[in-house]
């Protein structure tokens, strides 16, 4: 196999995204306990990539996690769906360039192999360790080059920002760049310098991947939460679930729910302190819903082709679930992402979409904002300057729909791209 | 008021497309007792299109309508769903470029007014009368120019072909062309020359108009049945309804449900003969399900942008609402029509698709076939060849979709088009 190629610190320096700097913000960071790795395998053709991820905890972590609701899903999304919530997870080992899924019996022992290789490796038991693929579904895995690349990914372990980074590369297949966030919180549970172990400081960081299903067959969306916190497992799982709902389950590019989708959240507790509970769990909470939008956002900000992230908020609503499925038929309509594309304040459109949600709402009490601009007025048009609309969806990336309507004091946020010629090209190319 | 341009019998004669001749086959004619005409407004700004319609029965028709779900819809649509279903319509108006939707009571207003001006002239109660909007929404309708089109329109009423397609141009707004369906069909209850009234031989005949939303704010899909069999309000509300379940409710050129989709069904008895019932209704039925999905199929054929018709066959469901979900998330899923834009075999997509649908099945039991060629059997991918299907893809404009499940024995099928960049440029095109 080919040496592995992670990203050396003077390398690291030179990357130039506005997330990825030799001052890398505290957040980003890996929080205290964990190391982590990305390695080349040899999976992915271009070797200046790397295709395979390590992440391990120094002490047993909770995890909990949330997968794809495609019926049609990968085996590793079956291994860890067993797995999760646990109280005891080491490590997590994902690949990508190959899904392994609608790979039979085989992609379960390969999934199953992979756990195992990590375990002998690192010293765990293999069912402490938790598995994630992405890419082509229908092939089966190169053991071949994946187990090596566990070894490698191993050796290269590291609790420093560089190994984070290569993590969050390693798991990278049509991104444009890799996805880390995160946010760092005082607990107010514990008092700094009492004495009590921990000083109530706690990070929650995240990686993921993802940028539209493209390729023959890829797959969307992964995604790691690491915290220092000490977390019980059922809190962790019910509080991913409510995150994942706000956040993850908030974004398309496509619409296309992936069969490989897969969040986990690791808590290893290693920034000490009691388990959390009360305001302290509060703000955990709060906080791991911010960390998981922050992540959520940057992959249709990624998304192929993409010219313009769109946020749809949606106000008014009886509930939340009404507000949501209204958002995202918006946000999913091919007509509303062609019409930012071509900076067309159209209204007609979005409300229109809007209106075949399936939601039943009173017409004449719907109003609507883009960019802050008011077009539609209680069910009604009004007599707007298109041309500063058009002008102000041309000028940003950004571009913010808000639809109110009259039904109750529920609302939702939906992230997604507009739809370009170039998310056509990128989406129409034969590949074989 | 310029001079309305209906097509003459010199120019329809010069008219190329397949179903336009003077030898339009006598299916596609207009059945007894109809008379139709199309005329040129001035609403559009094109002076060589029609833009108003008007159909008319010389005696009572029964009338069946279907309409929008959306809960945003046009005044017309709300008028019409409280006169139908109705035992006594005489008269359908049309008209084109603008939707009147999103226009508040003087909207309301307006499709009154055209009910009522088109009784005036033709000497119906204003409650005979359906009246169809289609075009831009949000803006009043111009009733200074709609009011003497319709007076035109009612001069211009004749039985010959050349109204019938004139009356199906009116209705047309992206349309590249006018769409005309129809079946002949021998009743058996009547035995032909028995002295009876009529020789049990009826036509069925249906214009429409769609191909996508567009536009500032277009609307979609319009289509009027005619016929001259005799049949009960109820049988032909209840027969409608289940002729657009399997027929326009089956089609999507982009997901997006407009604000005036409608189909009406005329059935004014002119042919003789009793109210069908028994084997003679359940033949109508069966035929009239035909025509509509003739109809439908011709909206996507001429979907914009597209190059592909796309038939979705979905077997081997516990029910049809099932299979219909299925065929309709398949069809609507962007990296499935820009694989079939691309000729790409892209079963991944199209299998993982059906897996996001939200209906459960045992995705080992999955096979598909692009074409009529085995891409994946029991759920896994078989060693196919791909550039045999990808050329089969582009040698052919329809391209077939048939995904098999083993839950049940209920089918459906759906027709879309590819998307392609063609479609974006013209729905991103900025328009003000």
């Amino acid at each position: 196999m080919k040496v592995p190629l992670p990203v050396r610190q003077e390398e690291f320096n030179k990357l130039g995204t506005r997330y990825m700097s030799d001052d890398l913000p505290q957040e980003f960071r890996l929080p205290q306990g964990y190391r982590a790795a990305g390695v080349y395998t040899g999976v992915k053709r271009n070797s200046s990539r790397l295709d395979l991820s390590l992440i391990v905890s120094d002490q047993p972590a909770v995890a909990a996690g949330v997968y794809t609701q495609n019926v049609v899903c990968g085996a590793p999304v079956e291994l860890d769906r067993q797995r999760t919530p646990s109280d005891s997870i080491r490590a997590v080992v994902i690949n990508s360039g190959v899904a392994n899924a609608c790979t039979g019996e085989q992609g379960v022992r390969d999934a199953l192999e992979m756990a195992q290789r990590t375990a002998d490796i690192c010293g765990y038991g293999q069912e402490e360790v938790l598995v994630l693929s992405t890419g082509v579904i229908g092939e089966l895995l190169p053991m071949d080059k994946i187990n090596p690349g566990i070894a490698a990914a191993a050796a290269e372990l590291a609790s420093s920002d560089v190994s984070l980074i290569n993590a969050a590369r390693g798991m990278m297949t049509t991104d444009t760049t890799h996805k880390v966030r995160g946010r760092a919180i005082q607990l107010g549970a514990v008092t700094p310098g009492s004495g009590q172990q921990g000083d109530g400081r706690v990070l929650i960081t995240g990686i993921a991947k993802g940028a539209a299903m493209i390729g023959p067959n890829m797959a969307t969306m992964l995604g790691v939460i690491m915290t220092d916190a000490a977390v019980s497992a059922a809190d962790a799982q019910a509080g991913l679930k409510d995150a994942v709902d706000e956040s993850f389950n908030c974004i398309s590019v496509d619409g296309h729910t992936s069969t490989s989708d897969s969040v986990l959240l690791l808590a290893n507790g290693a920034a000490g302190g009691p388990v959390l509970s009360g305001s302290d769990l509060a703000k955990f909470q709060a906080t791991l819903v911010e960390v998981c939008e922050d992540l959520a956002q940057s992959i249709p900000a990624d998304g192929e082709g993409a010219t313009h992230l769109i946020t749809v908020e949606v106000h008014g609503c009886e509930n939340r679930k009404d507000a949501v499925t209204i958002a995202k038929t918006i946000a999913d309509s091919p007509l509303v992402k062609t019409a930012v594309a071509g900076a067309d304040p159209n209204w007609g459109r979005i409300v229109s979409a809007a209106g075949y949600a399936g939601i039943a709402f009173d017409p004449t009490k719907v109003s609507l904002l883009v960019n802050g601009m008011l077009l539609y007025e209680h069910g009604a048009p009004v007599d707007f300057n298109a041309a500063a609309v058009s002008k102000s969806i041309k000028a940003d990336r950004d571009t913010g729909i808000v639809l109110l309507l009259d039904e109750g004091t529920a609302s939702a946020r939906f992230w997604t791209t507009d739809l370009t010629a170039e998310y056509v090209r990128l989406n129409a190319e034969y590949h074989t």
